[in-house]
């Protein structure tokens, strides 16, 4: 039985995940064709914001809508974690008032104390350690733009830049699926050997392989080229000065070292971009840059996501006559 | 005929009250049963946060979305109560734009104008006065625990601590009920005379009793023990110095404490607690407590309220088909 | 084909922004009678607030709701356009999260640029230089309360005192619709020359006339008396001192001011109102004042709006079978 809460990918193993990106796939085609299951009727969603965000608040509140439920956003400010009250009881209290909780956080222990003690279900929605719904859509996105005849663990992805939780969730997701995963920034920016650790061990059990470099010969025959801002996230922001001296010229994806990947190679971005540092114009607006469908894929994968951990209390009906069967089978899967 | 408004239970009797509580309990049953009324389908209710709240803005989200309506959530500075317009004209405005509004409030006299200009029902979801919804979901949990062959009239309920709204707010409601009422806390932070007036009024229709003491015979016989936090609301906020000088430990809800009350007695709490002030872990986590059961009776309580504030606006297969016999009944006695 | 935003109703014709009002007041008939039609069914219109509101911002997320879609708020700080990143991409971004988006913003060009970059309709929530949806339902309210035996186009309407956004917009509206249009206002606070332009060049082909002046004759014969705040908005605000030494006592609107239109002369405000300022309560609160209705009618037109711009995305049902017969001729009628 796999894991109640999305607070880390690490949890699932890679055919969840892939369970979960397909019901994505399946819930998006649906969707463009103007069927909108109803398959999350009358469930509520409470979302927690520590830290602002589009993106990710837009998307849930999409996605719950679209699939007949609703989600609270609570922004910063609104809620209290652990300060009037113990992060225990907010868990327990927020648990009997809605089916389903996300959070972002400023500091990942939160999210992992508010999963421990809630009844409902917790997403993560990005902590100052990792960004496991940015991971599916991510992933979700890389096997919508498979390269003609490889499967997704012949690939090869290379992020670019700042050691961001962007960088290290894609890390992991990427040895999970057995990928070959290369990060290509400057020492005192690259990952941690304790994330490193984990991506080996991920290698173990799917073949993949897991490198940090400064080198650009890093680029040779990716599949993928990936990059997110260099100012950091949180309180730890550097200043414009700071982050050119650290990172311009030699990090900036540009054509020419697009160039140097495989030619079929695309170009993703977490957005949002500061064009004219890690990225310019040329790249992000080139037809190999698929970082806008990766934009639209955080709604794929987070109406995934949801559905994934409501499964054992969607309605019956929903999964024996009403939907269409093709998602049935999805749902029959998961449960 | 009753009240258009929630916006003090003294404006209701007894009986009106009790079809509010049974209403609420028939609703929560259907819906753990996953039967979800969609009673109040398209209506729209605005909540109005002078002051932001976690529990009473997720309840009434919730509590739309699962009956098939909507809340929108005016945080507080989101929307102005008596600057630019007067009161009766933002009342007027929003009477036609929503169905139905409630106000947590600054000051009590803000939502007393509010119900009077709006031509929609108002709920009170709190002022520096009272704490109505909070009642109602109070008393829905000690009719649900209530000491086997007891009713409600025949309880007692000892509130423990400082004279907050909520304190006011029970013994309104116990009072109401029939049932004695006992506030034990310090001089000086005992129910003003005011309040005891309306206790007495309200003793003399239901033979409940209505006192103050700092005397801990209080607890005898006790069914019920209530406490909330000590550091008072809004701008008269205690330093923790001050209040532990003045509430500890003779005012903190302990074991011991609880042995002077009946050998079946329940413990209450509003919540958020202050773990270690008013209340210790002991306590609040003991099978006796039903702290975190009375949480969720906030959706219960509020559920109940919203159908029989908008009875009679209703859509009208709702009452006659729509729903399953007992809930059609509890319709029909409240119309 | 008409315009894929609303941005400005210069951007439509005298037929296309009549077919809005028709469309409004046949939903307003149906919802009035219970009748709630579902065309928004699953739709999500994203709202992007740099200012805050309440009218505007209620109006779109009960509109959303009764039609049985849904509005996300994006409040003032919770968004940022043209930050982080170009408004470009957020344009394109938001576009593939939701189905419509509205903004309230402080430059108009942001709105301009956001409709030419978001490849989903887009609606301006009031700008610095125009309110559109305020105009729209304006219109509606005078064709609600057209004088006996007048057509729309007969009818003369007089905005008292500053050129605010609103006293530009009703410009616009009104001398589109072929009506006589004078801006009663002191020198330095009239309708500007570029205004004015545009004014006339809708008369040319309307029939209408438009005019600005500080001598009280305007009021003659007047339809419709319209007046607005006097401190302006946004950075620009007078204070009160300023104002009152600018507009009073000649612009406040009192009964002998009333008494120079016509005998069956309507009032209408878009409100707030600041009683004793611009206007007198017993002018605000007469028969002949309809700004409440007005108020209500800001709904009345965000529905229509948003059924009118999303058009071409409803379901199939909903036009075919699913809507009582007069609203489906409406919507053939706009397809």
């Amino acid at each position: 039985m796999s894991c109640k809460d999305l607070v880390n990918t690490q949890d699932f193993n890679k055919n969840e995940i892939l369970d979960i990106v397909n019901l994505g796939l399946t819930i998006k085609k649906c969707i463009k064709n103007g069927y909108y299951p109803q398959i999350l009727k009358n469930k509520t969603l409470g979302m927690i914001f520590q830290q602002s965000s589009t993106r990710t608040r837009v998307s849930f509140e999409t996605a719950m809508q679209q699939l007949g439920g609703h989600a609270q956003y609570l922004a910063p400010g609104q809620i209290q974690l652990g300060t009037h009250e113990t992060m225990e009881d907010t868990g327990k209290v927020l648990s009997s008032l809605t089916d389903i909780l996300m959070a972002r956080v400023d500091k990942h222990e939160t999210v992992v104390d508010l999963a421990k003690t809630s009844s409902v279900p917790v997403i993560n929605g990005m902590s100052d350690y990792n960004h496991p719904t940015q991971e599916i859509g991510d992933l979700t996105t890389m096997i919508e733009y498979l390269p003609e005849g490889k499967n997704i663990g012949d690939c090869k992805v290379v992020f670019v830049g700042d050691a961001t939780q962007v960088c290290a969730s894609l890390m992991m997701i990427s040895t999970k699926m057995g990928m070959d995963f290369i990060h290509f920034g400057p020492k005192g920016h690259q990952l941690s050997e304790e994330f490193l650790q984990i991506g080996r061990k991920n290698c173990e059990f799917s073949g993949g392989s897991c490198k940090v470099t400064d080198s650009e010969d890093a680029l040779a025959h990716a599949d993928f080229v990936y990059t997110d801002v260099w100012y950091g996230l949180y309180n730890k922001e550097l200043s414009k000065e700071e982050r050119l001296n650290i990172f311009m010229p030699k990090y900036q994806v540009t054509e020419k070292m697009m160039k140097k990947a495989a030619p079929h190679a695309k170009f993703l971005h977490c957005l949002p971009a500061t064009r004219g540092e890690e990225v310019i114009d040329e790249v992000l607006d080139a037809p190999y840059s698929i970082a806008f469908f990766q934009a639209e894929n955080r709604l794929t994968s987070i109406r995934a996501i949801l559905v994934y951990l409501l499964r054992h209390s969607l309605p019956e009906k929903t999964i024996v006559s009403g939907l269409k069967s093709k998602l049935s089978e999805m749902i029959y899967k998961i449960l």
